[in-house]
């Protein structure tokens, strides 16, 4: 049985890892990493831990697992509007399966070299399957995107489509039924979700607050207004939702909590101050990033969502305030 | 029962976080925490995760565990010669057991408290229990401490007495008895080893190469050879040991392994030039920090013991080169 020295070696070490940085002054291998924060910037850094049977079914695959750890925490640099630099891994491993090392590592390192990331360190350590990472990223100072500053009459954006992933885990614990092309596609939004790190860097000359949508539209807009001491309304119709829902589902009852409450879609929701919107609208137009415009910010605490005119009992839907797992 | 959010909200909430830095411009409560590296400064990174189980004994007192998951990161800032400045918390907890929370975070800030430190973030998930700190702190640029820079020559020292957790390890073990005193002294240096935060500081000034003692001082003087290339000659009478040792255990066949090969003290091991020598001698007279001369960096690799004019053979001890678990 290699050592805990030899997985290291094996898979993570500085010959194994293509993607090095010049701000990396010393990565792997040492008590520490010694890194160089780009003058006129500020460290963002955030940490996500992923449970095995708790944040993914036991028999997720190794690609899966290290991809998702990954892009959760990449997410997390896009909600700040912060480009994506080091990571470090802490990795607890039940037993030294080489297959299983040699798929994850892989997968790992390959989207970390898309968003031009070093691994710098980490731990492995023996015992029951979590991954833990590290991500830090830069923002120019004072640029990064928070939950606090969203102010009245801003306009309230997501990307993408939402309730993606919700739609996934309810198709997979038999909630409901997908044809065979939905189940792929729906599987691979949940097991695979696109951090939106490009969009994070262009909102934060435009946005005034930000966050990824990991527990459900209504819970994350809630933090952005609880945060800002404001309140919002959207418009159920406006949520943008993908063909998969259309084709598969009709039912309501089953629709609006999976799209309201659902977790795990990893897309962005933020606001746009008015002053900013007509130019915001411009830019995103040239880019191939789906952004919809769902509300706005009210003064009145709380988020309401409007459907065929009428509110929505939000917290008949398992919403509570201020509850997040 | 408690949510998670209510958790992180009681226990490591902004205000039950007495410790404030200018440094931290956002901390706990967004997506990542935004954070300001000195100018001149390199930011110093490192990541540790004790298992239950592994990594301590399940009985072990949440006041225990805290203190010993931060003191092991404290410890690589150390021996990089880095200031501590930033943690965040990643656990992972089986149940919401309120006063194991309320003495695990207790017994953690008080720590942080006492190096200037500030909890900027974390995760808490479900699952078996587990704890991974990333710690942040600074070295002035170029001055951080690393393992491969030590030379032929070079003085080899260490900080405090060397096989003291081995030592409580044997005797919870049943492999040796002590009296009721030297248990109570030892199992206090097991559970609560003091990081070299202050000695790692100095030594920035003075040492070529440093490690802080965690996989036993063979072991990690080896890291530093390996690394820097050059091998070590230490003589065993001059290895400072506690008088716990020389009170409880006259069997050479079984203090030998403990000191050469226990892990877990958490004292630096370093190497100093022989033009810097003089003057690092005189400096360290004027602090408390106990460290003594055990041997020299020569040009032959390996590390070789001595004891009673004679060499000892280390590979029959366990000692493993570049394995360190």
């Amino acid at each position: 049985m290699p050592s805990e020295f030899d997985i290291i070696r094996q898979y993570f070490s500085p010959q194994s890892i293509s993607q090095t940085r010049d701000d990396v002054i010393l990565g792997i291998g040492d008590d520490a990493a010694i890194l160089a924060v780009p003058d006129q910037h500020q460290l963002v850094q955030s940490v996500d831990t992923l449970v095995s049977g708790v944040h993914f079914p036991v028999a997720t695959s190794p690609e899966d697992i290290a991809y998702k750890a990954l892009a959760v925490n990449l997410s997390d640099m896009a909600a700040m509007g912060a480009k994506p630099a080091w990571f470090a891994l802490a990795i607890t491993l039940p037993t030294d399966d080489e297959e299983w090392l040699k798929a994850f590592s892989q997968s790992l390192l390959s989207l970390a070299e898309k968003y031009n990331m070093q691994l710098i360190g980490g731990d492995t350590t023996r015992g029951p399957l979590s991954i833990s990472i590290t991500i830090n990223g830069f923002v120019p100072t004072g640029k990064a995107l928070t939950r606090n500053t969203a102010r009245v009459t801003d306009k309230i954006y997501v990307s993408g489509c939402i309730g993606e992933a919700a739609l996934a885990l309810a198709a997979w614990q038999g909630q409901c039924l997908l044809n065979e092309e939905s189940i792929n596609v729906i599987n691979e939004k949940l097991n695979r979700p696109q951090p939106q790190v490009e969009l994070g860097l262009l909102l934060s000359d435009y946005a005034s607050a930000c966050i990824d949508i990991s527990d459900g539209l209504i819970a994350d807009l809630a933090h952005i207004t609880d945060n800002s001491q404001v309140g919002a309304r959207i418009i159920f119709e406006k949520i943008p939702l993908s063909k998969e829902f259309k084709q598969n589902l009709t039912d309501d009852a089953l629709i609006v909590p999976l799209v309201l409450s659902g977790g795990d879609d990893y897309q962005l929701c933020f606001t746009i101050p008015e002053k900013n919107n007509d130019e915001f609208k411009k830019i995103i137009k040239n880019t191939a990033i789906l952004v919809t415009c769902i509300g706005e910010i009210e003064k009145e605490s709380g988020v309401r969502c409007i459907k065929d005119n009428k509110e929505i009992n939000i917290s008949e839907m398992g919403y509570q305030h201020f509850i997040s797992d």
